[in-house]
């Protein structure tokens, strides 16, 4: 009898008709001989309706209260997948995060799970329930309610996983699997069939939003292999894991691009020690996430910097630097909206050579010019003019052999 | 400083647009310098939809999970006022029954509140804090969601200022206070300014639906005065409390109808010690509540038994009471339902005789035959035809005084 921990994002749970489609599937597992616990997400808009909801009543909500208001949607979907289990004559029973024990730190939106009690759980499950977790939330140390932001479903099925020591962690979703590009914009996108943690992360913080970054973090740390499938088919989808257990790794696994950037730039700063310390840290200060940055080679003792923020952090990005451009008495602020992020992602590029050449030589073929670079041990990206990054994406998928 | 628990019903939170007139309310009474604990309900509709999503799943939902549904309602509204309230400047935070420590019974969809810690909302109020908490919800031992009932916000409401000795309990609705008739039925119908907690509960439980029986129960209990207003407009509302502390008080303070009546009769059962019991405790297993009851005077060793139910528990009662009929070999049952009941209520009535002659005279008066009578120590009710009943309650109306 195996422990299988299962995720249903909101895509699958939208409707009371697709509730009971995974009430079915869940039941047929729990036929097989199964322990289930299965997480589920909001059904399907009710995330954003709460939000059009509380932006009628305020443009600066309290990020406490948007965790009380947000974390009852998947408290709506749990209840009710729960009943459809009872219909089926299957034994369940629902919890939320603060009833299973899903300690967190209190940064409301983007909480850290500290720690999980598996005690709840391993009670219900004892008693022949099939046990229902609310995804995305958790509660801090003082019992007041925490969400893990976007995508946050994930994070909870793969810690639940790790904490209970499942034998398989499933994520159903609207997609296949992981692809070595978006089908969207590269047609002979192809299905992987495995992917690392690190490589995983990469594409995911590049835009290509199959799973939440905490959530592989999560598997990484624990050792938990995650299995990303679609809930519409019973087609094998792509395996997480680590990278050692891989054979023949290609240098680069896949293409991603992210339309959601913005390159910000302060122009003429002193060059002197200290100054990017402070534009930073004030950033940091204001939680806004930096991507890639580049300073110019001083002229005349001064400098200009340049940094690329997600287009969420944009607007907080340029109250923060305007400020701090003031006080360095810089000549100004620019904002570039209009720019896109394209990246190659591999594990396999530490050991092979000549990636970055490539893909240079690459972009250069298709007159496509390269504003910023930034590289990790396993990714390359180039910003470049948003207008341009389809061609960019299909013809590196070609260029590093990725396509079908 | 006093510190002061309002609660706002569903009406009152309708829509954003209400919400944020009563956080504007709740605003104002901050301002006068009043510490502040509020208990809201789901806004407007959103009970039944949420019952109306389960109904979609199963029709046979398992009450545990209908709470863990149906409590995400307030959940909601407190998120949500909390936002209204920081938007005007206020300090202000929500918390849901688990959080305040509402402790209840394990009776899902009617539990009964047990105990209530105070520390957290204390701790919350020291700290400058409005207190929002989500009304009609609580928690079992289990530490599993419960809700209590329709109109259980105004048992939490009143429980909180009992439990925190509050200054005031301030129930605010859509109707101004407690009247002395339904000015729908009786034009002439005037505001209480008092009424005795004894009183609203005879009234309410005739169906003048101003306050949940439990509510008034806890109120007289804890002593804990309460205040019915308007939440749309500025009236004074009606205050009910202890009947010793007020004056001058009416033999009749009020008129009520319950057109939810229906009456059945046993024909001709055997005039023997233990009939009534067999009827009676045959009734009372299927949580069948009886309310008046008679039996006739017995001829050639027969009699007859009426008794009156709530319209809603009519069928399951003439299920019961055929087969009871059965073994006790009676004639036949006969069901009634074109009965309303109409009554008189008045803590006065016990120290001063007269009433139900008053009563009596008065409907003969007018034509009205009385079916059954039955009394307690402040109301006096007779089942009289249905559609006499308006007649009644205005002759009744002007009979005791009442009259505008």
């Amino acid at each position: 009898m195996a422990l299988i921990v299962q995720k249903y994002g909101g895509s699958s749970v939208a409707t009371p008709e697709r509730l009971k489609r995974v009430a079915g599937r869940v039941a047929e597992n729990r036929r097989q001989g199964n322990d289930l616990v299965v997480v589920v997400s909001a059904m399907g808009d009710t995330t954003d309706e709460l939000l059009d909801l509380a932006r009628q009543i305020t443009n600066r909500p309290s990020a406490r209260e948007m965790d009380m208001l947000l974390s009852t949607g998947e408290q709506v979907s749990i209840a009710l997948l729960a009943m459809a289990l009872h219909e089926l004559g299957q034994k369940a029973v629902s919890l939320t995060g603060s009833q299973v024990g899903i300690l967190t730190d209190d940064v409301h939106r983007k909480a850290r799970i500290a720690q999980i009690s598996s005690d709840r759980i391993r009670a219900e499950l004892a008693a022949g329930n099939i046990v229902i977790v609310a995804g995305f939330q958790g509660m801090d140390q003082n019992n007041d309610i925490t969400t893990l932001g976007r995508g946050g479903s994930d994070t909870t099925a793969v810690a639940l996983a790790g904490a209970l020591e499942a034998d398989s962690c499933e994520i159903y979703t609207d997609v296949d699997g992981v692809y070595t590009a978006d089908p969207r914009v590269v047609p002979k996108a192809r299905k992987l069939e495995f992917i690392s943690y690190d490589e995983i992360m990469e594409m995911a913080s590049l835009g290509a939003q199959v799973m939440q970054l905490r959530s592989v973090e999560h598997g990484k740390v624990h050792g938990v292999e995650i299995h990303v499938r679609s809930s519409f088919n019973r087609n094998p989808g792509t395996i997480i894991r680590e990278v050692k257990e891989m054979n023949n790794h290609r240098p680069v696994i896949g293409v991603a691009q992210d339309l959601q950037t913005a390159k910000l730039s302060i122009l003429d700063v002193p060059d002197q020690p200290g100054i990017a310390y402070q534009v930073f840290s004030a950033l940091a200060k204001e939680a806004v996430n930096v991507d890639m940055i580049i300073q110019t080679a001083p002229r005349n003792g001064k400098a200009d910097i340049s940094f690329t923020v997600h287009e969420d952090d944009r607007e907080r990005a340029q109250a923060v630097v305007g400020e701090v451009a003031k006080k360095l008495d810089a000549s100004g602020v620019i904002c570039n909206e209009g720019v896109a992020k394209i990246s190659v992602v591999g594990a396999g590029m530490t050991s092979q050579p000549g990636v970055a050449a490539t893909m240079f030589g690459c972009l250069a073929k298709h007159g496509i010019n390269i504003d910023m670079i930034g590289c990790s041990e396993i990714k390359i990206s180039c910003i470049i003019r948003a207008d341009q990054v389809k061609e960019a994406a299909q013809a590196l998928h070609t260029d590093f052999g990725l396509d079908a």
